[in-house]
């Protein structure tokens, strides 16, 4: 019982100040050009997979407490999702701000997975070989720990 | 309202019989090798980084259709979860198993994702540059379309 | 990508103060005579449908932003169900507060329509023709837009 | 404690056997002629009101017997949702299938309800006054009390 | 990796025969003579105590997968509770049943202890100091491993 | 309508100042020494109980609005469950604090409720006869009814 490795708990953030924090995390669908070429005529037979995707994200991100097991339970002021295309792939991103005592990564590495799986869901009929990747905290603000910005990270954003 | 693009809709799958599916999901959590060291030694300030991971990916299986917006609930018959460790990275495996209409591959996806996102939750303080990489389905039985192995699949699976 | 038609978003509302925020919504079960008799004399197979409406319609509210993809999780101060009965039908009004940067317009409609959808499955057996009616907004209070109150709004409340 | 108005229960279905069960519901969302327009042309803040009602109604069908006090958890084979438009209406449709020992009304009314309400979320801030009515059974089949078609049901369908 | 006492798991089910399960628990809340005077005759600030209980458990069985890690999701056939008075005590009992590959005992205990909570959550602002007490299995029928009824087991009905 | 009895609410908190409460609960699941020891020594077949336990306390924790029909949701600032052991009982304590309007009794309760079911699930194929009693309240601090301690409770503490 005095082991570090049982006692799994969640961190008091209640002397933490409540402040505006922010992140935004990226990551990325790598499809055949086929299937990313489905993805965008809208010929998918499960239908429209980015409103899809983006709806997944936004109400993925709002469950994150119910999901991983040791996050706290946050009120949300906003989740965006973006989502672009590349000959092979389809990058992901989702940002996420909230006016709280803890941060919002998870919540936005979250939606990143929620979106990418949707998608992945709508495509496994033609494309099971589908493979979700460089699922990652690009940067986050607000908090005592101070701001983190990933190396490299703004090159990898998106093209909206 | 004709276009395929907008109908986003839940396949039918009334008319497949009931069988046996099973589902084998593999994914990876690349960190700094000191937090490897950190997950194994159980010096996470959050504790047992394995468990909640085990854990956090069985009860996301069970959630499945409540995150992936087109996804059938389901009944499942088992759900194991196996983490095993390189020197720089995480490696993640979920089997699903169920006896059902549809296959389970939503299922062992979300596991996995799910997991590799309790770990990062729990690491994120000391390492907040972990990445999420090669969420992939790595086989399939059961189903009309026949069975899937990925190509080049066992030799992913993580050692135990 | 770039059409506000494709961009679903959760509007950020971390700029706008906190307040105390109202709003009551109401609505009718429309259903035949016999069947409002037997709600008000217990006389159903399911049991007590008023107190069970009640309680529907408190716990939707609070699972809103689980069930309508774009609204906010709010902390609620307060919900209230009120149940009054027509000759032909059951009139359901819900009033929903809290100290939040968003309205509650949207808990108060789910609180109604869980209500009035709970009564639905309780009578369903004795009388499928039921219709649910006029799930509307009768006013709503605080926040920036000012104050809003239905016309008429006042008349249609159901008598306690 | 003996009285039936306090006997509230989920009734036994053991004894039914399972067979295929439809239901189709459907509802309208009563909106100014301009809030239509807007909705059509997709000229709305928060985006595609039309992807957005229809996986809210996908995704509230099955959430059903956790809204709905006293419904069964059903697996569902299929859900889907019609959405078309009148001059100064939305008129919404919604038809679940499951294989199970009881019907599936409720979801499919849970369903045409959540898409409703998303739909008025997301026109709320131009038109609060927007009513929904007429939320009702237009047909059901399977199941011992055999089927069910409401007076001048097929009528009332949604041109698509 | 290799111990015991890390590999948790879901059971698997999938050999085992769909059967009729039965399960029947029963709890104890322990309060002040006056405290259940109240709660008899109604005369609680938050309302109808048996109502609320009776709900509470109902809808908490079917949770039972969401709040117990390793549980199977189930479809539930029914669920009942039954409350009954002692001069110092709330006697609650739950039979649930289903027809599945495992049983349905978690499901009668978590119907059980959520009618206790909800009813303790009810009178806790004017009897802090109950306690819930003897929540156990009293019977179950079904499944391979044979039927249990615990010793001494009817005695413990609550007179209903 | 006008009876206390029926009418079922949520308590309006909002006049209620925002203040750091705190909960601490316990209670015990009674067993055989040797469920006990198999417990503790970690041989049993879902695997380790102890932190399974902890993690259904916390995430039941977080779900407690969700469970409880009448409870506030809440933003929780942390969840910290203890587990010890007796010959023939696992002791089990739950401390929950937020910085809210209302306490968190409830959620330290469910917590704990949580927990010893999960453990009763871990352990009901090797000792079915096992019971949970004396779930109860410890002491609340914060808010305007003032502190609370129970009599008696320091001793009833696990040993850590």
């Amino acid at each position: 019982m005095s082991s570090i490795q049982n006692s799994i708990r969640m961190i008091d953030v209640g002397a933490k100040p409540v402040s505006l924090r922010t992140a935004r995390a990226s990551g990325r669908l790598v499809a055949r050009a086929e299937t990313i070429r489905r993805i965008r005529a809208g010929e998918l037979e499960k239908g429209d997979a980015i409103a899809t995707a983006r709806l997944a994200g936004i109400m993925a991100a709002k469950k994150t407490s119910d999901v991983i097991p040791l996050c706290h339970p946050l009120p949300l002021d906003a989740v965006e999702i973006t989502i672009g295309f590349e000959p092979e792939a389809v990058a992901i991103e989702a940002v996420v701000r909230a006016t709280a005592r803890t941060g919002v990564e998870m919540e936005a590495l979250v939606a990143v997975s929620a979106a990418a799986l949707a998608i992945y869901d709508m495509c496994k009929s033609i494309d099971p070989g589908m493979s979700i990747t460089a699922v990652q905290l690009e940067e986050k603000t607000g908090g005592m720990r101070g701001d983190y910005t990933r190396a490299g990270g703004p090159d990898s954003r998106p093209s909206r």
